[in-house]
């Protein structure tokens, strides 16, 4: 919503629109990209987030928000290119959202790239969902989601999720997820979250 | 949904599900085929599909129906295989659908093979969205749909609609889409359905 994707795909008529299938791409939709600077708060880590910062604010991923209406029946789709890397020992994430409707799921393919969708609801139940390419990864309704790149290249999934189900970035912003997903050997390890409200 | 996979996959707790971004099969989820004699009464030629059945009943396509509970907020996703052929001129295609709830979208990404998603309202109105490997197809709100394959190789799409939808093939089944895709001088063309009613 509020960029130019809304304009260039017509709900009525039907679309069609390109995702390269490795990178994500699109040469006609316009992609959202999400820097550190705007996640600074997320990472558990804030002297490493600091001193990334001062050495300039990378695009940790980058998503195509398509523009549906935010009504019941229409389909919200894209692609979502996260980027590999770590702020300290703590892997790369998208900032991760409920949903405004809160009992609505969200389904996503991996066409290439591998981590973990980090699920949690209200109540505190949680787990980590592997990511891997060529495999569907269901979000079940009233749970908020986090993707996590572990892997050396980007995480590119395609999601789908109900028209009119909306986001609640703020939750999340606030409270943080219960769980971080952290290196250690060499291998991602799930840990409490020290900054989690 | 009457099959296995609704037993297979937890859309309480989430799930993953490995499907084949060449060929869209799963080595974990049932595939449900669809055969020539079971969508005899759809294709134009009457004696060309007589012909076929004599030999056979060659399956025209394959899905992966997930078992998705019919509710809202639920995503139904799922792969389409859709085998190249033509049955006398007119290119394979899927029975094709409107939702029960019609005001309800659908969007594909189609993966490998080529062809064309018909569609059409229950007033008439009707197109042709071309189908492109690394594409996304968008169905609109009130479309009935049908994939056809205009290819030489299966044509695979990945889908994902509400999961309250639901399916009406029943009107087309009884009335036809208004247009069929018949190969003239090896090209594809749509002209008027004869059997439409």
């Amino acid at each position: 919503m509020g960029n130019k994707n809304s304009e260039l795909f017509d709900y009525v008529k039907g679309f069609t629109c390109d995702f390269d299938i490795v990178t994500g791409r699109s040469k006609v939709a316009v992609a959202t990209p999400r820097t550190l600077s705007q996640l600074k708060n997320m990472y558990a880590d804030e002297k490493a987030v600091a001193e990334q910062l001062a050495k300039g604010d990378p695009t940790i991923y980058e998503y195509y928000e398509m523009g549906a209406p935010e009504d019941d029946g229409e389909i919200a789709i894209g692609m979502s290119i996260l980027h590999p890397g770590k702020v300290g020992d703590e892997y790369h994430f998208t900032r991760g959202h409920f949903h405004k409707i809160l009992a609505t799921a969200e389904a996503y393919y991996c066409v290439s790239g591998e981590g973990y969708m980090l699920i949690e609801n209200p109540e505190g139940d949680w787990r980590a969902l592997e990511i891997r390419p060529q495999h569907v990864v269901y979000v079940p309704k009233r749970y908020a989601h986090r993707s996590i790149n572990t892997g050396k290249t980007d995480l590119v999934t395609f999601f789908a999720f109900g028209g009119a189900a909306g986001h609640d970035y703020g939750t999340i912003e606030t409270k943080g997820f219960r769980n971080i997903c952290v290196e250690v050997d060499g291998k991602p390890v799930f840990k409490p979250n020290p900054r989690w409200k």
